[in-house]
């Protein structure tokens, strides 16, 4: 690592799995006049929000997003217990691995309709319903801990991208508090965000289920609902996040046009914000799609959001690779 | 203040404000055991969350919240503006300052009636529909910073209790996380949080309305919409808590009814839980009442919680009669 003249690791040395692109020069730029006391771009430490949406951006998504998989295999083991329930989605599809009919779920919610989506969550919510979320958290974490990516073999949890965790650090250094605003369940990825991404559970915004309470002479404890609290996506994500908060970020990092609210929130005339949207174009180390980032992408072309491309602006994508590529080093 | 061999502030010396009295001793003993590594009550620094309620737990909610003096001077600034409006509450209540109507609105609540209440809130949201949230801490700071309390004639943001404010720099000197869990409007405290309890505003979860995500090109707003998102009291507590932290608190402290489920999901049978009841005794120095905290009362006695008489607990109950009290010492 880069050190200063003192000894001291040097912040910008911190994004090492990044190349020398205008894209990690523009993060440096940045960062560097937000935290320039006097400077017009500065910004106060306590305003220094950045948001991070999570699959796609964090981690990988494909070929189909994690919590899917787990969702999956909770329907599919209810199917088993209740042979019942077989004839009928989203039960059928995740007994018989039909990966087809959820993918039309998926692309059929990014051209705006949610019918059979609808049905998917339905089936979720029941299958969590009156579960305290303490057990959610613990099936959660055991499978997020034990299962494997079914591309790369890779644990799950080593399947964030280095770059970005990197960023992570980065800007904490600087003095900017970082949060995850996932489209995905919020309390799906909380048991394991502050291994993976240093984030603890009370930075994880994101799509919720109802929760009441269940009291009782020992303390009682919350429960999930059948219902959904929130879908956090879209223009709900800006809604979550100032709700959370209480502040509007100056930094957002996305990957598909469920995001664009987020990036468009972050920051505004008086205050220019920093808006990452990241490009899957590497079919070789990871995926190389567009579907459901169409808008995004001509978006941030338009309003010179700074688009990261896996391909080029990223040396190493997988701590694993990065540990590779050092060896001996 | 206490200083210890090496000139560092003990943490003890923190709640100078409070009585020596079996109160204060529970707390401190709770504390000790909570940080003793090893200790069969020990809590990691992460699992130590303390959450408190706002009105009359903080800071002084008689002769009435302060919240429902803002609302009813904005009610009372669109019945001058709307002459439509004078005959129906509760713009006609905030326009004649008719407390009596506001009083039983309070206290049919307590009762579990909320049919005025909903009256109440429906003018309350209306009045703030389609309203930005930076807005609206605008407002809200400005009333808080300038508005004096009705008896004491100190500014509102001077009711705060001393021995709570120091109860939390005591908390977090030994590790804890505070928040604010009030039943009071989440976004109408927030401006202010950070100056008069060193929370910011991150930590408040509260009462909040809708909100809704208003796109343009300059980054757009977040909104507030004429209903309510959720009413953060009795049960909806615990449950508000826990969305927002991920993670069930040990210390909570409140006053009232509407806090009985927030304090019994403080701690469990395998982790013991500090809870806090605030006895408004104190009718020379504040108010006395028990009306809407008798439940309350009556299950702090029953489950051993800690009373804290503010009669007989707090040597002081606001800053500047102990401003007055060191006077020349």
């Amino acid at each position: 690592m880069t050190t200063d003249y003192k000894g001291a690791v040097r912040p910008d040395a911190l994004l090492t799995s990044w190349q020398d692109t205008p894209a990690r020069q523009a993060i440096v730029d940045y960062v560097d006049r937000a935290v320039q006391e006097g400077g017009a771009q500065y910004v106060p430490p306590s305003e220094r929000i950045a948001v991070f949406d999570n699959d796609g951006t964090l981690w990988c998504e494909k070929p189909m997003p994690v919590e899917l998989g787990f969702i999956l295999q909770q329907l599919a083991e209810r199917a088993e217990q209740d042979p019942g329930l077989r004839a009928h989605q989203p039960w059928q599809a995740a007994r018989d691995q039909d990966y087809a009919w959820l993918g039309h779920v998926i692309t059929k919610h990014y051209q705006g309709d949610d019918s059979e989506l609808t049905v998917l969550l339905d089936g979720i919510l029941q299958a969590f319903a009156d579960m305290s979320v303490e057990t959610y958290a613990e099936i959660a974490e055991r499978f997020l801990r034990t299962t494997r990516h079914p591309t790369f073999g890779r644990l799950l949890r080593e399947c964030t991208y280095l770059p970005m965790v990197e960023l992570l650090r980065y800007l904490e250094a600087h003095g900017f508090t970082t949060y995850i605003a996932s489209g995905g369940d919020r309390d799906f990825m909380r048991p394991i965000t502050e291994e993976v991404y240093g984030i603890p559970a009370e930075r994880i915004i994101g799509t919720s289920a109802g929760l009441r309470y269940r009291g009782d002479d020992t303390g009682g404890s919350v429960v999930y609902q059948a219902k959904l609290d929130g879908f956090d996506d879209g223009p709900m994500k800006p809604v979550r996040i100032w709700s959370r908060i209480g502040r509007r970020p100056v930094v957002a990092a996305g990957n598909s046009n469920g995001d664009i609210p987020m990036l468009g929130y972050a920051g505004r005339p008086s205050r220019p914000g920093l808006r990452l949207l990241i490009l899957h174009d590497d079919a070789d180390r990871e995926f190389s799609y567009t579907a459901g980032a169409e808008t995004s992408i001509e978006r941030a072309r338009a309003q010179d959001w700074t688009v990261v491309s896996m391909k080029n602006d990223w040396a190493t994508i997988f701590a694993d690779e990065s540990r590779g590529s050092v060896r001996g080093g």
